[in-house]
């Protein structure tokens, strides 16, 4: 199909994509003449998966640009796969929340890393997940830290309560991960990045239905 | 305090706490002088709340600005606290992600309001969560249409997985809500919007270590 057919099948306006084109968000056409491409239904599924990057995951265009790159280069075996979808996953995050997410929310130098919210953090960390990802706990204590300036008090049963909750979603999300690694990769990153929506609306239709239950109660 | 004492005890310049005034996001000091006002802790708490709402739950100003209209003018009863506490959040959201979320990312018709994903976010809204609200539901499609034009494959039993966490945190949610209803209003909408990105970096934790887990195992 030519550019003005691949508009046609996503819904996107043929401008935008040529800007895709330009900025490598999406790979060129086959040249059938000079000033002439063809695209095919591999650029239809690129474009959807820009879209969605775009708007459901709330990703800049630089952070699709680098999730984009990580699935094109994935890596050779299982073994550095986690390290690899994390990569383009924390760098899609600093992206989508701007200024280190609350890091310096407090108005207090950020030399200050080994406060309680540091502290949590790790006890957090090494409790219920992995201790080995420094940039994630990292996160988890910059974001404790903007909870608390928010004037949000957040006890330990409360913070367990929700790391046991993201350890049943994380054993969900690994048991949709294929065996072969370009497929495992692309699954444990879009299935993030596209599925994180999905889990904060139906946290709120659960609270719905849990004050609900409360009130009938 | 003055202003710049105020910029001081929150780390945010006077240029910008002259901002939140002009657009009410601050209200206004007292006046001890024809052009000079004095802020107190409630003016400092204030704008720490303001600057988590904006950097860490990456809302827009506008959804500030709603969210803070709600806080300020709670319900009389607990009764339709969920209903006042869902308006703000999902006005916030509206903001945070635009464009709905992905409802033009297939490019097709929105009048398909009853397609496969409508159906199964009716489904799962009745299974596992409230289903009075509409605009949840309606939420919820449209993050199952943007999911599966991104290329993702959803199974039910991996939803279902989902949506069991997520009631595990709408439990953990609703045991911190008090009883007095402007606390609790505020409870909840901060609770939730403070807690999301929480609760996602949570998940890329429990992820690495489910997946040492299952490499050693």
């Amino acid at each position: 199909m030519r550019i003005s057919g691949l508009a046609a099948a996503t819904g996107v306006p043929v401008a935008t994509l040529k800007y895709y084109l330009r900025e490598g968000l999406l790979p060129p056409g086959e040249f059938t003449a000079r000033t002439q491409a063809t695209y095919d239904q591999s650029h239809v599924s690129r474009v959807r998966l820009v879209r969605a990057l775009i708007e459901s995951a709330g990703l800049s265009l630089a952070a699709v640009r680098g999730v984009l790159a990580a699935l094109d280069d994935p890596p050779s075996s299982r073994h550095d796969l986690l390290g690899a979808a994390h990569h383009p996953l924390v760098a899609a995050e600093g992206a989508r929340l701007p200024d280190g997410a609350g890091a310096d929310v407090s108005g207090e130098d950020e030399a200050a890393a080994d406060d309680d919210a540091a502290r949590r953090a790790r006890a957090l960390a090494e409790e219920h997940g992995g201790c080995g990802d420094g940039l994630l706990v990292d996160r988890l204590a910059d974001q404790l830290r903007a909870a608390e300036a928010g004037g949000l008090d957040l006890s330990d049963d409360y913070l367990r309560g929700l790391a046991e909750a993201a350890a049943l979603v994380a054993a969900a999300d690994l048991s949709t991960v294929p065996s072969e690694p370009a497929a495992a990769l692309r699954q444990v990153v879009l299935g993030t990045l596209l599925t994180d929506p999905l889990l904060l609306t139906l946290r709120r239709l659960a609270q719905v239905r849990a004050s609900e239950g409360a009130s009938q109660g």
